[in-house]
């Protein structure tokens, strides 16, 4: 039988070996957007699988794939017992602009009570807790229930391979719940659940002018520049009501009633507190919302990369010949994600002038999800953190994507509990990431919790 | 007596070791820009130095600044006799992106009559002319008046090390005109003489938004994006009409009256061709000006370099902190360089929402010039290639900026003359650039007669 005070001894015990084993799969710079990185991402999935093995699972193994590896693994210790699923990634961002970084992105150091890496809350260390998690259930042999763990190296890249995997391998991931950390909890005294994500379309554009770069003084007056062009496209996709002027984009959108949304509001946040910790002068969202609707219930569309021209040092009076930009839109449920894309492209052939050409390439996308509050998934994990923080955690939506979630439910008809324990100062995707020890070490003790609630909950239903 | 027959068996004679020498000085690296090509552009120097020496300057001299060195060099037959003050420069632009080169740009190549490598027109080529012009007069000995050369590394930078030597050299720099080959012709049996030059103020641009770079899923939709914000900045820095909307931008700009528009509409021009050449679907000039307009009676505004977020392979879902921007705009008479430059920080300033901050740096800049068409040393250029043509050339004013040629004449009080052989397709600043072995070698043919018309005219006036 799990007891919250076997698992603290447990840590206690044991906490400085946790740290470092999670350190050591921080050293490992599994970058799967880059091919560079390619052999790191290979040698980070046979890691993880040696360390599922060390710490109770029954079998272990690494599936390839187009891409890179899934690993997987799984302890069962009767079949007629409920069996929990469990989602990770070990693949991370890349961690330009490097120079940003205080400490080398992939040599992790604890400062302050707090783990800086790349990829020590997304995901590797909040992957690691259910690894840890395991090794207590197994070690005290209280594992309650079946146990299958699925860790994917791709998913900051768009879980392509892991969707497919997941089609060809539905009876071996036959389970009743799936289990995710993978987001943040409001605050280290404020639990909450993640009970929606956005989705994501992702789009390269790419924007040519003349067929060769050009001397600004001789042609410029007489020739586009698609610099300035793509700007003008750019520009032209928001309205003074910073709304998406995409024909068609916000078709689909949920309108949530006034009474959830009045419900949200209720969540803590200071919009003074926000400005100032991210040194802004104003926020910035679609008008009629406020800032945390605009990160949660509505749709975005951000830049996340620009470059055309001469970008090195000093100067050079060049027309460039293309003009290349990476755009993301969240997307808010009923939206689609191939929907929205084509209706992205649709929308940006027919604005182009006719002194450029416009070309379109989809990188990736996922589809927003809601997560009910009423099954035994969530009431689990409510009372889990409920035991383990001392008070009742509140659902919340998020504003990031997991892609591959809306695929767990509609390929394997399972739903998602998106237990996280990240926050979201840690800098995810940014210079100095990291994760704090408390969160990490609450994670491990949470975790065992659930599954025992999950086994009473799930028995009972 | 400089005549055309012996020049010509002259080059016959020596075309081989003229390319040879001018591939030399093609192979070395002299990038001003970037620093990594400091010891390049110094050894470059040397080169010019050493070879003006050969080729009879009775002394040369390397002159250091703050910056690049320039290179001075004279031969003075007789104080009484008129003086030409050559002016060139062997610095370059940077090669990027060199991966679209079709062979490398530090290794010249000769290919269907056209030396291509960086520098080749631009202005390696042309200032070597000046060079090989010299060994001719000084070896049959005709020579008719006083030579000076100064032959500068940081013209691609701005020049504004040469300013602050030319202020402090008036006397050693003391001549009757200055003759520079760095512009080009309509076509090779098309001749024509700038007679007019835009200036140019160039400025860096950097919006900062948050402090760090921020996951676009968990703060889009709440925090203004900088590289969203950028692009709305740029596009609406032009309206509608392709009008510049800096407040106060056109207030200085030469009305050119509708007979010398009509004038110039006389040289030749094909919009068809022009566009099939660069392959884009139709010209962009401001409203009511032809193309030929735009790019010399009409002022620009060019984004020669933009860059922000994540731009390397894959996706990442970055907000980023900061974004910027290269911007570059082309004067005409009557407007300031440093006015202009004001203008844009004042008015980008004013338009910068609060949720970003803007930061203008200026690069550098130069003063539009317009050369008259009624003194010595352009009835003598006027007259020098239409021997060496055989056709009168058309006086024609360049899209393109020599800001040091304002300078000049307010410094030293001496007009310059732009006698250019490259052609606006010789791919200048772009990759491939090249020259044509009939212009490197016509320029040498029509230097000499230049002289020869030079100190003629200057007698009889």
């Amino acid at each position: 039988m799990i007891q919250r005070d076997d698992i603290l001894s447990y840590i206690e015990a044991n906490k400085d070996r946790f740290l470092e084993e999670l350190n050591d799969l921080l050293r490992i710079p599994s970058v799967s957007a880059d091919p560079a990185y390619k052999a790191d991402v290979q040698r980070c999935a046979e890691v993880v699988k040696d360390r599922l093995l060390e710490s109770g699972a029954a079998m272990a193994e690494i599936h390839s794939t187009a891409g890179h590896p899934i690993v997987y693994a799984e302890k069962i210790i009767d079949p007629s017992l409920p069996t929990v699923l469990v989602y990770g990634h070990y693949d991370v961002q890349p961690a330009d602009p490097v120079e940003l970084w205080d400490s080398p992105p992939f040599e992790p150091v604890i400062k302050d009570g707090k783990i800086y890496a790349r990829g020590a809350a997304d995901d590797k260390g909040q992957a690691y807790m259910h690894v840890k998690a395991l090794e207590f259930m197994t070690k005290t042999n209280t594992l309650p229930c079946n146990v299958k763990f699925m860790i994917e190296g791709e998913e900051e890249v768009g879980s392509e391979n892991l969707g497919i995997w997941v089609k060809n391998n539905k009876e071996k991931l036959s389970a009743d719940v799936i289990l995710i950390s993978d987001t943040s909890i409001i605050a280290n005294d404020t639990p909450s659940i993640t009970v929606g994500l956005r989705g994501l379309s992702y789009v390269e554009v790419e924007v040519t002018g003349p067929n060769r770069d050009l001397h600004s003084g001789v042609y410029g007056g007489a020739v586009a520049n698609p610099a300035n062009t793509l700007c003008e496209l750019i520009a032209s996709l928001k309205d003074e009501d910073d709304r998406i002027t995409i024909e068609g984009f916000y078709d689909d959108v949920e309108e949530v009633s006034a009474e959830d949304r009045a419900e949200m509001a209720k969540a803590p946040f200071d919009e003074e507190d926000f400005k100032r910790e991210l040194k802004i002068g104003a926020t910035r969202s679609e008008n009629g919302f406020s800032p945390m609707e605009g990160t949660s219930i509505r749709p975005t569309l951000d830049v996340n990369g620009i470059w055309s021209g001469y970008i090195g040092e000093g100067a050079k009076t060049v027309l460039p010949s293309k003009a290349y930009a990476k755009i993301s839109m969240r997307l808010v449920p009923f939206q689609s994600s191939a929907k929205i894309t084509e209706l992205f492209e649709r929308h940006l052939k027919k604005i182009a002038p006719d002194y450029v050409q416009v070309k379109v390439t989809p990188h990736h996308g996922g589809e927003p999800i809601v997560i009910p509050t009423d099954f035994p998934g969530y009431l689990a994990a409510s009372k889990a953190m409920e035991e383990s923080f001392g008070k009742t955690p509140i659902p919340e939506r998020s504003g990031g994507s997991i892609p591959i979630v809306a695929l767990f439910e509609e390929v394997l008809g399972l739903k998602s509990i998106l237990l996280g324990f990240s926050l979201n100062s840690d800098d995810i995707h940014s210079p100095n990431e990291h994760y704090g020890v408390f969160n990490y070490l609450k994670g491990i003790e949470t975790i065992p919790l659930f599954y025992k609630h999950f086994v009473e909950a799930h028995q009972s239903a």
